[in-house]
């Protein structure tokens, strides 16, 4: 067996480096950068940075956000597990509704999806919170369709990673097109996932190796 | 917004159908086709199925190894968090080490990572279990390493999906190259992934929604 690296730190170094020589970086403002090559080095894929989409500022909002304190809004427990807690900022609350106790009875009553249905229960924490959406496009409609009530407290951002085949296009579409006055970063397209949405937030969070 | 689809049942079998619609299975067996359609499922990507790469018979062993109560070893907690529980025959053990007490210190004893040091911690476990590798290759590179030794227990099946710039293609060329007698499935290149190493998993055990 070939010699291989061995230290973490030399590694996440020689990662990013490789990334940043290989993607095209130039579309991507300064305080996306950090998102952009952290989502590319957690799938593999450094022309993932081609299909960001984003509003203008979204990342020092976002940073901003988390500082302050803010809730990290989960669609699914494997982003929230995904989240790096020593880069978290002030502690911030990482909430995932999705296995509630209400959740499978809301979702019969409101003939939708779980991960849908879960999001209802994100109006308490919704303010000024970041959302993390990286597995259901339901989440990600739902939410925006809660964000036409102009009485629904708005996130500070949201991050749109529904990953797949059956409405994660057209949800992240929606998103870009029209995001209700929220700031956004979403990967247009089929792609997305959990891994690369906790990569996004926990390259808003502060440097730290975990 | 336009109408979208809220029932989950639907989503799959929807998701399913596009899959075999546009990818090539024509080259996988037919006790790997839930496999390779799970995890073009759990990515987006369909053509994901062409970078397969496993062993004769992988799939049929790792079935019944899980229905025999395989443990299921992951080199993370996304992994874990991913496996469906509800689908798992028989209520197997789904293990991550990474976060045990000891793994810091023998990281640093060993001078490698934290991921290659939680390794070590499966030897009880090893014996018939099912490995499921979907973050890093230096826990996939120490694990061939501890089965050049042929006293270490053999797995009943490696998933070998690590991801990334620096490794991941090393380690599953050097798993598809010689897997120590152990049977495998993985996913040559450079994508890799906690929720696709979570879905083969998945494909492995009992119909059933989660």
């Amino acid at each position: 067996m070939h010699a291989y690296s061995r230290d973490a730190h030399a590694i996440y170094r020689q990662s990013f480096a490789i990334i940043r020589s290989e993607a095209d970086l130039s579309r991507i403002p300064a305080d996306l950068e950090d998102i952009a090559v952290r989502v590319a080095h957690a799938c593999g894929m450094p022309d993932i940075i081609d299909a960001l989409v984003f509003s203008e500022g979204a990342g020092a909002t976002g940073r901003a956000a988390l500082e302050g304190g803010a809730p990290i809004l989960c669609d699914c427990r494997m982003v929230a597990e995904g989240i790096t807690r020593a880069r978290l900022p002030a502690d911030n609350a990482v909430i995932c509704t999705l296995n509630d106790e209400p959740v499978r009875a809301m979702a019969r009553e409101m003939d939708t999806t779980r991960s849908a249905a879960a999001v209802e229960l994100w109006r308490p924490h919704l303010a000024g919170s970041i959302v993390a959406v990286g597995n259901a496009p339901t989440a990600l409609f739902h939410l925006l369709a809660m964000l036409d009530d102009p009485e629904t407290p708005r996130p500070a951002l949201i991050l749109g990673f529904p990953v797949g085949y059956v409405g994660a296009v057209e949800s992240k579409d929606e998103l870009a097109a029209n995001s209700r006055g929220v700031p956004f970063v979403a990967v247009s397209g089929r792609r997305g996932g959990s891994a690369m949405v906790a990569a996004a937030v926990n390259a808003l969070g502060r440097e730290a190796h975990g």
